[in-house]
């Protein structure tokens, strides 16, 4: 059976490698690659991803998981041999559920749905869309009957990106988190907005960078296993776990660029500290969407808004951007950086406002997958939703219905992760402080490695070989619970505005 | 058989995509890659390049190309059809003849070679390379045995690099080229150096890039499909017509960085221009080593050290560096950049001596692969001939017999290909010359469209559909030949030193 454990790795280090090499093509794709290149491109990541899928559902490796049934079974729960065939079973049994014609199917549909959106939001027309989101529909429809679904349909697009959660409870972690949010987000609307004019005029893009890399290295970038590129729509992806790529976008005219990095810092810390011991198998990534995002979020949230980080930074900003912050108090910069404030862009949006833009994109798939919402009806549901959470009429379908790129090939289940991400943040965070004491008394004093170890320690190094549900449990005590993100945020709110509000 | 021919297409596609997402990889690696990523990226890339040997050696496809011979014969010999057939068939019969385990052994041991290349260099000590030397030169005889040599064994490894070429006809043009460099070298060492110091100095990267990025779009690198990337060691590949990388090494004190992007411009043309629709196919590269490198030095020497060429470029290398050629005339920096003089490293050499580096290395690989020469006396064999052609005793192996990655892994057959570029580079010359009339009148008016689309009509949109043989007779009317290129060099000379040489 050892045998057999050994033909297993190898097998899963082929399709790891397909995959990465995959992963490599797509990020020189959104960084490097001369435009020209496109075409050629997409069809060298369609062979690969052709090959990966062809090596994950090969019958011999579906041979080799029964026969290791026993092996499995040998070995504690938590070993590394249990985890990887454990694992290994789950991918493949998801894997050959699906056919290769209907995979094909849906990226070359998504693909033109993809381009359709580009078209759609140049010429503000949502009808240029529509026939493609009724396809991708259709075929996502398709796609959720391979498994077979026992219970909500919308559990089956979840588990691609929340592996075993259901949507029972999404929807009970989102009533909670409406509840709170709303009335929160009446009484700020009642006050004089918090002015963030300081974080308006010329950040040079070269001063941006500098700055960026000082604090990325600070928190544990090093060189020998990180880069950090330019792209349009920033993401951070990783070879290996001694390989990391992070990517931004500087703007002249705003600090995004900035945040996007201490966002994509948390996705690169987490693939960089899984244990070297899973290199080349399936257990080396995270281990969950909305896991992942719990990182990023912490770095870009608790930690990047934090004053306690800005006691530490912020000198090292002002030297950077004299003539923008030289006369600026630090609480005045801290007091901008979190500007509660409805804004039709999603991605702009602040920490009370951004769970609301990703719940009514919740409610508004289940609809959609259930039908009981017609797609010619979404534009107007979208901005009835808008109204009704954020107070907002966009003007216009680029700034309602077709500002997400998700939907254009109508990939669902993903948006939820977001909101769960914070949520989920704030558990760790909570556990963390109990272990280490108060973290601002770190990062006022520049010390980020007692939290990034303890992530290592009790999230990252584990990477895929437990099940999210089961990661928080071992980590927290408790499953995913909006409770602690409702009372940091009203926490902050307390410090930000006063009695006013919580 | 259209349908199989339907089909050899789609296979043929798939091995490209993979070879080609094989060379992002190492384009990535060499250009980006953090240092820590090598170990990952060794695996991922020695997978794909299984995958690519399982997809080439397929007996299915041996199949269809047996299948297809009526086919092929149908249709007229330099149709996309059976040319396509043709290749392939040629590429699956030499590679079906080396067994996977050979293979994946070669790659290990050449490894093992490489880093003991790079220990040998940091200690001066050949006696660490030596055991490599003994194992890899081992395994290249077993590689040449799998293609049981009629003939001369160095046939089988030349024709990995020069398709169709023999042994004897290197051996008869490098006589040929000998019997004329020796004596000019003799003259011209008799002779007052060329002044040269002009190139010494200090020039800002920048500035070389800058400058570089002038010549290179003059020439033809259009944004869209090319770009232009640091590295150690510069090299140029592609990974499509419309995806071209050329890479540099900027040194502060020279201006080598400078001539390798016009070297790595020829070879980024070639690729280029292929036939678009040889597009996934085995057809869409060059067509061989010498024909590759025939553009390379045709880019740098007969263009790029060509005085019309720098009556147009040289303001404006004058303007990038004011310090060092505002005072320099024209010709006086023509002379340096063409000085003729013996030096130890081969990358180095100028137009005169750089063919007696090549004959003495193809003369030692004959010799090792023969036995006639035992690899402990390679050092001894190497500086010998190093003093009879250069008239040269290298200090130490680092400058001798160690100054070449290509022993490495006894890569064997490739440096010939290097001189004989320069063969063909002027014989390609002489005809584009009849064509189009006196090329130097176009340069110095800064017009290279003429050379570069008589390049694409005759040589390069062709790719790999005829052997090197067959195009060199379709556009010269004339089997390889050393005539042409001494003619020039003759000329050449002439000009730089008058009677007294050529």
């Amino acid at each position: 059976l050892s045998d057999q454990f050994t033909e297993l790795r190898e097998r899963l280090a082929l399709i790891h490698d397909v995959e990465k090499a995959a992963a490599v093509l797509s990020w020189d794709e959104e960084t490097k690659m001369p435009p020209s290149g496109a075409e050629a491109r997409a069809e060298q990541r369609a062979t690969l991803n052709r090959i990966a899928h062809e090596l994950s559902t090969a019958p011999e490796l579906g041979q080799l998981l029964e026969d290791l049934r026993p092996f499995e079974d040998e070995h504690p729960f938590d070993s590394f041999e249990a985890s990887l065939v454990r694992v290994a079973r789950r991918d493949y049994e998801k894997a050959v559920r699906v056919p290769p014609s209907l995979r094909a199917e849906m990226t070359r549909s998504g693909s033109l749905g993809y381009q359709a959106w580009l078209r759609a939001r140049e010429q503000e027309d949502y009808g240029i869309m529509l026939p493609h989101l009724e396809r991708n529909l259709e075929l996502r429809r398709q796609y959720v009957a391979c498994f077979e679904p026992a219970g909500d349909p919308y559990d089956i697009v979840l588990d691609d990106y929340e592996p075993g959660m259901k949507t029972a409870e999404v929807v009970e972690i989102f009533d909670a988190l409406k509840a709170a949010l709303l009335p929160w987000l009446g009484s700020v609307s009642d006050l004089e907005p918090i002015d963030d004019s300081c974080l308006t005029g010329r950040f040079p893009r070269d001063a941006q960078r500098r700055f960026s890399q000082f604090v990325l290295e600070r928190w544990g970038m090093d060189r020998a296993a990180w880069r950090l590129d330019k792209t349009v729509h920033p993401f951070a992806t990783s070879f290996a776990p001694t390989d990391i790529r992070l990517t931004t976008n500087f703007h002249e005219d705003s600090l995004h660029g900035i945040l996007s990095c201490l966002h994509e810092f948390g996705h690169g810390i987490y693939e960089r500290q899984v244990d070297p011991a899973y290199a080349r198998t399936p257990l080396a990534q995270g281990v969950s969407s909305a896991f992942h995002e719990s990182q990023s979020r912490m770095w870009e949230n608790l930690v990047g808004r934090n004053i306690a980080t800005w006691r530490f930074f912020y000198p090292r900003l002002q030297e950077e951007f004299p003539e923008q912050f030289g006369d600026i108090q630090l609480e005045t910069f801290h007091r901008a950086l979190n500007k509660v404030h409805p804004s039709f862009r999603r991605v702009d949006a602040d920490e009370v406002t951004y769970c609301l833009h990703i719940i009514l994109r919740f409610e508004l798939e289940r609809q959609m997958l259930s039908g009981a919402l017609a797609l010619k009806d979404l534009p107007e549901a979208f901005n009835a939703k808008m109204a009704e959470y954020l107070g907002l009429n966009p003007p216009d379908v680029v700034a309602g219905v077709l500002q997400d790129v998700h939907w254009s090939d109508m990939t669902m289940g993903y948006f939820p992760t977001y909101a769960l991400g914070n949520v989920v943040s704030v558990q760790l965070w909570e556990k963390a402080e109990a272990e280490l004491g108060e973290l601002d008394e770190h990062f006022e004093r520049g010390e980020f490695e007692p939290l990034r170890e303890w992530l290592r320690e009790n999230v990252h190094r584990h990477g895929r070989a437990f099940t999210p549900q089961e990661l928080l449990k071992r980590v927290t005590g408790s499953a995913m619970d909006p409770a602690p993100y409702l009372r940091y945020l009203e926490r902050k709110l307390g410090e930000l505005f006063g009695a006013a509000v919580a």
